[in-house]
């Protein structure tokens, strides 16, 4: 009876607790102390620190800090040094960072220590692949923010409301730019309609130390200028590109730059006037140059006749090392593929060594489970961030390979392509909202462990209840105990999870045809390129399954350096979690757990199936702690992925299994699925 | 490799299994020996009986048989001795019976014993709920094998085969009756061109023993006859059944009787005329008596009004007790409710003790998954049988109070509702089978076991592959062990699993509105009938769950005998599996396991979902021993259970959880569905 009645008391406190929507992400309003600040300049970023300090301090009451702005050789960007009492900074911006730093800290309950505190990257930036029209390419959160198809050029209230609480929670973590428009970038986005509304978001976002960026078309001087020819070594069309950009400049002071999706899936480029990547994106580069304006140039390219897609990238860049300007970063996405749950990390990372290179991750959960998975990221990103390349010997990773550790970079910069929508929860999934802070958190310090990420972002975006607030030191304890820790490790888990039920052992791309949601291995329409299709990823056969890439195969693992070519060209030495990247391995290979490959396949599948029910049973033992909003959003999604990894698990293990030709283990629980039934079901709801 | 090898080998080896349909059901065509027969009559049904000899003799070659017609007392109705080499009957379908049982014997390996061997039961029937129109109410497996929509009264040598195959796997069981259409008679029934097509079905049936009824609509003389009545003691309404009667007979001479559905769910009865059961069975009995028809009249009736509609079929029939004709015979469902997958024993088997009374069982699975889940009902029927009224002492149980045991009946009966189609398999699903087989065998020998009825079922059905006839004794060592044990096992667990699953510790009537698959105990449209709703049935609310049927309650329990009404009156004493049929207890109610009521709920369905997966793994192991068609069809059925058993619990725990406002144990998987999305997706369905 006793337990029964403190378990009815925990489900009825719960539904006290203040429904939340998430809006207020991890900036979740809390009574503050009374503080006096002590700061001689001001500026409009000094104005936003000391309202935020008003608005949030939780030291001691009625206590005096002081803002600094002095020049130290010391601090680097926007670094800052923190006091309990003082924040010192080169210039506002850092003062600003420094000031929610402390508040973080505050909150959190995390030291306050002296040191220097200096952002890893120069550039932190948002690529939001927002359209035009409203809509977000691979977006699962809602329509853009920023645009919108019907009374597109109108600013309303509600848009400054939601631009200035976006850019406050970019600052809170430390980003501070962002592109506003979509890498397939439609060429209208340069027309003074538009540019007058990037004019009113950059103001808005000017104050928290960001600025804003666009997107272009390559062939914006035909398309929008009516020249003959785009061609970046064309007069006609460099002077094109110099006018537009004066314009920008006239209109946005501080513009930041623009990115380029060039020769890439039927985008325009160079190349398609006879020219390098070099010469286009010197072209802009060029033209931004006076006005300190840089280039992000994507090397996300891939033609569709090469024998391994994974290998293009690197052949295409390598040659133009050297050749690119200093104010041109080549952005390169964290794998050679395309931001798969895992791939090893591209070759370009630390390859370049005399070009600027920033990594690209992805946010937004393409591949991981769209808004409805629960997948933490920053494990993903630590992984790439923390790989060592080996180009400057041992330690080289790609962290420092990128960061200006290592090579001389005029500009360093890392993006993430954004999970941001008009949702009230901004990203679709409550836990989503952790990818945002995660890459910005990773963005300032590249070394941060995911660990102390998640609990970050925990403690201040679900401790911070009224109940909570009202709690006892034995709330603190049990909420720490009961429901930080759990979460925490859910978090931790989620991303191998997701690794497991989609591709463990170094499979990838075998997702469901466009939406890049459900499992798809079988698909492969007549006519497609075969680099599109599943099947040329996994290459599964009765002989075995996996991409040769080994020196007898694509050899793909040349481009990495020793002793990483050769670790990763012998299956005996090759992390199996890259096995299947780098191998194709007859079924019956024997893994190191002792078990056949296919075996080991079928295990890998289960366990993340049976971990996705481990993070169900975790989230409902927690609903004492959480608000019923998002107790129940979370509950809910967590149901559709289970249902969803079950899917994946079926389609993938009957689907090789007619190559395998092998039981599925009987100690593993059955499909519950058929193989014809999920493929029909896919190709009716893909054909929709 | 070993391992893999002889993996791979039994693959192999079921591929090579010759594809079955499932046609030929438990008669499968084997080599024979040559044998001589000895038989000094000539009849149809002994002719049949020595073609089956020649066709399936696996004793010595060339041994000699003997049957013989021969008058002894110890043989009843259709009984007969046997021996190695000879068969004794009353008549010639005595001998038809034993050479079966002689055959089934040789071919399972059994002992063949001298016993004499006596059916429980006069008249062991199917009913058939197929319409003219040739579907089949409840039916799972295509239409109906006796009627058609289109060219319905041409009788095709295709027809001819059917229901001679039909014939002779009831006669290989036991069976000597088959009610020809639905008891929601549809009145064209009686005329004459179904009548003719009757009399082939007869002719055809007739040489296996089999003798045909018919369902009959109470108002047929105003329907059909035009008459402004249809009142029993209207002498119109007699003479016009007189003739009607005459007219069968003169088309069928050996015609069983009718079945009659009577003011019960919208069909007309005695009542519309102010008249009683007795009175309308007894006027159809009387016109039936000269040529020795019976009339088998369902007792199951309910009223929109009375409050508990348990109750109802004992208090109509009750006072009529001994007031039917003796070729009367009250046809009673096992349970007081509906084919639920568990309900108690009907209070008027053994209450009726002046009345001639039948079972009647449901083999068709309306209740029980359809054609979908392997769920054998022969523990469920055992049960029924084997239940003690204590009506005339310990140990009248309901077999002894139906089988002429205990009370002097003129007739004694048993029905099974068909599951019988047009599907090449007969059934549905394969499994569905051997609740064909079960009935029969049931119905025969009312204290068969199950587990004797299951292996002998197994061994008919499943050993009998091309692959075993050609194995040494090592395979049948393998066969015994590695198929024939887990499925026998999985068969005897599937009725509890399904209990477990959709409806445990006593609920009941908790489906999904109409279709009879799905859970719904949600369902309750505005202004539909409160008896026809699951909560009427489960009356869950915040105070607990279950109906009260104790003498504090509807006192249905006074309609059993001691000590059963007292026993099922306390819930102490009480049968945890009847728990919540008799009692509303609250939640936390203490089970026996020491658990709450709740959580026992919980485990309970937790635990069907969990056998579901046991049986996938059970089947998935035997795949070596199965042919590849009737291997898939079960795997793929067992999916789809698994599949609608997550759904049960989900659905179920979900719904009533709204009540309980209390966990399900941490311990436990959690749903992977949404309440209101399964309610929203069963109302669109059911809408359909």
């Amino acid at each position: 009876m006793k337990h029964l009645f403190s378990v009815c008391c925990s489900l009825f406190i719960t539904t006290l607790l203040f429904a939340q929507d998430g809006h207020e992400l991890w900036l979740r309003s809390s009574k503050s102390q009374p503080v006096n600040i002590v700061c001689s300049k001001k500026t409009p970023t000094l104005s936003v620190a000391m309202d935020e300090l008003r608005r949030g301090w939780q030291g001691k009451s009625g206590a005096t800090i002081t803002l600094t702005i002095t020049k130290e050789k010391a601090l680097k960007y926007d670094g800052f040094k923190l006091s309990e009492n003082a924040v010192q900074a080169n210039n506002d911006k850092g003062i600003l960072y420094g000031v929610y730093e402390l508040l973080r800290r505050q909150q959190t309950g995390e030291n306050i220590t002296s040191e220097v505190n200096n952002p890893s990257y120069e550039t932190r930036i948002l690529n939001h692949w927002d359209n035009p029209d409203g809509s977000v390419e691979r977006g699962y959160a809602g329509h853009s923010i920023f645009w919108r198809k019907d009374e597109a050029f109108t600013v309303t209230s509600q848009d400054k409301k939601l631009w200035q609480e976006y850019a406050r929670a970019n600052a809170s973590v430390g980003i501070n730019g962002t592109v506003l428009n979509n890498v397939n970038a439609a060429p209208q986005i340069l027309n003074a309609d538009y540019l007058n509304r990037v004019k009113v978001i950059a103001e808005i976002l000017r104050p928290y130390g960001m600025k804003v960026y666009l997107s272009v078309k390559f062939s914006s001087p035909a398309l929008l200028g009516k020249l003959k020819t785009s061609d970046p070594l064309d007069p006609e069309v460099i002077a094109w590109w110099k006018a537009k950009i004066k314009e920008i400049y006239s209109i946005v002071p501080d513009f930041g730059g623009l990115l380029v999706k060039a020769s890439s899936e039927g985008q325009p480029g160079p190349q398609d006037f006879g020219r390098t990547h070099a010469d286009g994106a010197n072209m802009l580069a060029d033209a931004l140059k006076p006005y300190g304006g840089i280039v992000m140039w994507r090397a996300f390219v891939y033609s569709p006749n090469d024998k391994d897609r994974a290998k293009q990238a690197y052949n295409e860049f390598m040659p133009l090392d050297g050749q690119f300007r200093d104010n041109v970063i080549i952005q390169v996405k964290n794998g050679p593929i395309d931001f798969q749950p895992r791939e090893p990390f591209s070759p370009l990372f630390g390859a370049m060594k005399n070009t600027s290179v920033m990594p690209e991750f992805q946010i937004t959960q393409e591949y991981l489970g769209h808004a409805t998975h629960l997948v933490f990221l920053a494990p993903m990103w630590e992984e790439c961030l923390q790989s060592d390349t080996y180009q400057k010997g041992e330690g080289s990773t790609v962290a420092r390979c990128t960061d200006g550790s290592i090579y001389q970079q005029n500009h360093t910069a890392i993006a993430g392509v954004a999970n941001i929508g008009l949702d009230a929860n901004w990203c679709g999934h409550h836990f989503a909202q952790a990818n945002w802070y995660a890459f910005g958190r990773l963005a300032w310090n590249v070394n941060l462990k995911s660990e102390q990420i998640a609990e970050e972002w925990l403690r201040l975006t679900f401790y911070n209840d009224s109940s909570a607030r009202t709690g006892s030191s034995d709330y603190n304890a049990s909420w720490t105990n009961d429901f930080l820790k759990p979460v925490k490790q859910m978090m931790l888990d989620s991303r191998e999870a997701a690794v497991n039920y989609m591709t463990p052992l170094g499979l990838h791309h075998i997702m469901s045809a466009n939406e890049h949601y459900g499992p798809g291995p079988w698909w492969a329409p007549k006519g497609m390129r075969a680099d599109w299709t599943p099947p040329y990823y996994h290459q599964a056969s009765v002989i075995g399954i996996g991409f040769d890439r080994t020196t007898k195969g694509s050899d793909a693992v040349e481009q990495y350096h020793q002793p990483l070519a050769s670790q990763f060209n012998d299956p005996a030495t090759c992390p199996e979690k890259f096995l299947l990247w780098f191998h194709h391995l007859p079924w019956n290979y024997t893994m190191k757990s002792g078990r056949t490959l296919w075996d080991e396949l079928c295990y890998d599948y289960d366990k993340g199936v049976q971990q996705v029910r481990s993070f169900q049973k975790t989230w409902d033992k927690v609903q004492p702690y959480v608000d019923s909003t998002r107790f129940t959003a979370v509950q809910r999604s967590l149901r559709s992925q289970c249902q969803n990894a079950i899917l994946w698990k079926d389609a993938c293990l009957l689907y090789f299994q007619q190559f395998s030709r092998m039981p599925i283990p009987y100690a593993l629980e059955r499909p519950v699925n058929n193989l014809d039934e999920i493929i029909k079901n896919d190709s009716r709801r893909t054909a929709e």
